[in-house]
Order: C-alpha cells, then structure tokens, then sequence
C-alpha cells in the first residue's frame, strides 16, 4: 500500500492523463510534476551553460566538489526540465554527498533522436574538460532520462571516452515499440502510461521513419558489454516495469553488474515525491548508498 | 473576476482553513504555500548565514550587485521560510534586476515578538556591513513580513541606522489587535483570516502579556515620519484590507510619500500565483516599476 503522500504521486498522473485526453480539462502546468518535490535545503542551484545548453550546478552544502551527478531529466523527450528536476536531483546530490548537474537537451518533436544523445554526450565531455574524470562521475535519470543515462554512455564508448563510475536510472524508458508485456499487466494500475500513449510519444522522439529498434533510441536492443555497473529503480505498478526488467535482462547478459529494485505499489518516478513520501525517501537513500560505494 | 490561475491561491486558503479546524484534514504541507508559484528561471539561489541566520541570495542573471531586496516572509510569525518564498521573491527579484536576500528569523511561539524585529535589524546591518549603502537596499514582505519590513525601518530609524530606499509591504499584517473593519466586511469572501484566527496568531507573536498596540509589533499605531516611500499591495477580497488602508493612512499623516494599489478580488498574498496567475504577475511587475524608480 502506498502511503497518503505517494499518493500525490498518483494524483498527478491521474490529472495529467486527464490534460492529455480531454481538451476541456484544466491543462497542468508542467512545472507541477516538480511540484510533488519538497525543498531539499541546504542546496544551492546555479544556472551555467554547459556545452552551448541551459545547465544547472546543483551544490549541497558540505558536499564533494569532485564527485558529480549528471543528470538527465524525465519527460517523454517533449518535455521536463532543469526546473521541474531540481528539487528531485537536489535531494538526490545530498544524500549522496556529491555536486549534481542537471541541463536542458533539445526536446521533441521539434528536436528527434539522436539530438537529445548528442546533447547529452556533449554535456558529458563538457564535464570532462572541467578536469573531472569519468569515474568521478556517475549518470542518473528517470524514465526518457533514466533511457538517455544508458545510450549516452554507450555513445561515450563508441567514442572512446572514459566511462563513468556508474548509471542509475530509474523509471527508465527504454523501449520505443513499448514492446512490454507489463504495458498490459500493469494498464489497469498505471493511470498515464499506456502502450498507445507511449508510441505516440516514441513516434514525435523518433520522427517520421525512425526506427523503435535503434538499440541508441531503444536500449534494450542494445549491446551493453563493458558498460560500469547499473542500478535501476522502477515501480512494480508502473507499465515500464517490463522495460526495467529488460534491461536488467539484458545488461545481465552483457556481463554487466546490475542491481534492480522494484517497489511495490509504486508508480512512474514516484521518487518525485522526495522529501514528502517514505517510498521517494527510501528510494533517494538507497540510490545514494549505491552511488556511495561507487565512488 | 479572478483568473483561473488565482483560483489556486484560493484553494490553497481553503484547504490551509480545513487543516486548522479540522483535526482528520490532511495537514497542509507548509511548503506548499510555495507550490502556488511557477519557477522564476535565470535565477541562482545559494544559502549563506546573515548575521548567524540561516539567509538566501536570490540572483537574478544579470542583477545589479549593487541594487538589493531585503525580503521578509510571511506566515502569521509561526511558519515560512527561505524555501516558501524562494521562487516568489526571485520573480520579485528577476522582474527588479536586482539581487533578493531572504532569511529565516526566530518564529513564535517558541520566539515570541521583538526577536523578529531584532532579527531583521541585524540582517539589515549585515547587508550594511557588506559594503551596501541604505539607499541601495528596498524592503519588502508579504503578510507578517510586511509588517516586518515596516517595524525594522522603526527599529533602523531610532538605532540612527541609514534607512533603505524604500519599503514595499504586500498584504501586511499591521495589527496584532486585529481591529481593522475588513475583518468583519470580507469575511465571507476570505477563506481563512478570520479575526478570531489572527488573533490567536497574534498571541503568539507578542506573547503572554505582550502589548498588541505595541507600535514595533502593530506598526499601525507607529510614528512613521521620517521613513522613506512605501508602496503597498493589497487584496481587494482579503480580511486584511483594512490593517493596509490604515497603515497608508498612517503614513501619509506621518508625511511619508505611500502609494497603495488595491487589487480587486484578489486575496491574501495572491502574488505567490507569480509565474502562473495574470494578476500576480501584474503586480510584481508593477512593484518592479516602482522600485526601479527609487534607485
């Protein structure tokens, strides 16, 4: 059973889904999502560019300079932001005693796959040229960002850059043919992400003629061999459970070090709630101790 | 008529109401008060300690360093804080090109009234003493803040302190007596500031035999001559319409120059809907006029 404050979490896909399929509805602000998220305090959020993108630098109080975050925000690939993640990473950087940085890639349907790799990886190398070295990095995102967290660093290995110390994405999306049989398994209990929903937003990340099976776009198709251990988060109410579990699968088979937890009762990027919710609670700290004995 | 968007900050109101009186509500998260406002964007907020008080710079991308809001929050004296009132005074702040720094004074009822106005003083005198001269320093607070803004004038003026540029109080709280005859005429249109209520916040404030005519704690019963201009922000629909008309009474018998603009069924601090209602928006663009010509 969720607790009353996961509940907030629910409530707003339910609206969301609600914004989406009736015109009449009450639009959601986008910032709302963030809105789940209490303040983190003790954090300090500077905006820089990183790369030619909008970035955040996202500093708890008494926390590494030389252990970084970077963070790559959620929302379908059309939307999100470095405002409506802030909180959510900025509790996230705490708990795990390290800098986070968050930045804006270029989003669909104006912007199709591989613009929001390519900006990514960019960010990655912009962070290398700080002077940071790959394993004093690690990469984390939730759902579109949790599936960009993985594809970017297999960009950075086609590219020869060093890899980071680690990923932990959760929530991730990471199969644009929504191909999961937990879109069926879960449809009932999972409020917005239902497979045609999904597509629909595959298809504007894709764009006209893109192929759902570009193991860049969709990493579960992806070879993932020499890639740093992965953590991954997922909710075991959500419809991208089965994308999770793929990808455990299949990192599994690449040799590559995996943990996944599934949280019961949980749905998409419920650790939004951080700082409200015992789940997103629970969630932060274990991502953080994760991180911990990574680094 | 109030935007659809204002409407939030009635229901927050409405729900703030049902969490005090009624024991089985859920509790109203304090930081949700904050929820009402969208993200300012282009503003750095990094925590520093003003004069041993936990304060925040709120920094606009391309601010004058020079030009500053000493910013007070509300919340009857008893909650509030740098993280409620963040993105609000960083709209303020943006809208101003000007930096904004807020901070936490001791709250009743464990801190009961003048720590609040000593708080503020020595805030003030921390700004001073970073090499800011008085002229380039404005005040400004909503609710309990803006009566804050106006006592730590009173405060600054008979320890012969430099007094700022100017002060610009919205929906103050100026009478802990809670005398004011909107009190009774609004009542039906405010959901939650009722007399009775502002009363017992009031006993907090001030404490067990404290003076609610004190004029450091109920600054309309100051002498206000010799401070600088004032521009007040009020709702036309809140309870605490009155404490506003008779403070600008006050001031312009006291020969301060006052300028006060009423915002037709508006409501208590309505301009925490900054980024997101028309009406908030109006205002602080206009307190942002107002300011710019007092630098």
């Amino acid at each position: 059973m969720p607790s009353k404050e996961s509940e907030a979490v629910r409530r707003h896909w339910v609206t969301a889904r609600r914004g989406m399929v009736e015109p009449d509805a009450v639009q959601v602000d986008e910032e709302a999502w963030g809105d789940l998220t209490a303040e983190p305090r003790e954090v300090d959020y500077v905006e820089v560019e990183a790369a030619g993108l909008p970035a955040m630098w996202v500093t708890p109080k008494r926390s590494a300079a030389d252990r970084v975050l970077l963070c790559m925000h959620g929302g379908g690939f059309i939307s999100g932001s470095i405002y409506t993640h802030r909180k959510l990473f900025g509790h996230l950087a705490k708990a795990s005693g390290a800098r986070a940085l968050i930045f804006d890639y270029r989003l669909a349907p104006q912007h199709t796959h591989p613009a929001q790799v390519d900006d990514a990886t960019a960010v990655y190398r912009w962070l290398l040229d700080q002077g940071l070295r790959g394993e004093q990095v690690v990469f984390t995102g939730d759902s579109a960002g949790g599936g960009l967290s993985i594809s970017t660093q297999l960009r950075a290995r086609d590219q020869g850059l060093p890899l980071p110390a680690g990923a932990m994405p959760f929530s991730p999306w990471v199969d644009m043919a929504a191909d999961g049989e937990t879109y069926d398994s879960n449809r009932d209990r999972d409020p917005f992400f239902h497979r045609e929903s999904v597509r629909r937003f595959a298809g504007m990340f894709l764009g006209p003629g893109g192929d759902p099976r570009d193991p860049l776009a969709s990493p579960v198709h992806a070879d993932l061999a020499g890639l740093g251990p992965i953590y991954i988060q997922v909710g075991g109410d959500e419809t991208l459970l089965g994308d999770a579990q793929r990808l455990a699968a299949r990192a599994r088979d690449s040799g590559v070090d995996v943990r996944m937890d599934v949280f019961p009762g949980m749905l998409h990027t419920f650790q939004m709630a951080a700082g409200r919710a015992p789940e997103a609670d629970d969630a932060i700290r274990r991502m953080a101790a994760w991180v911990g004995a990574r680094w």
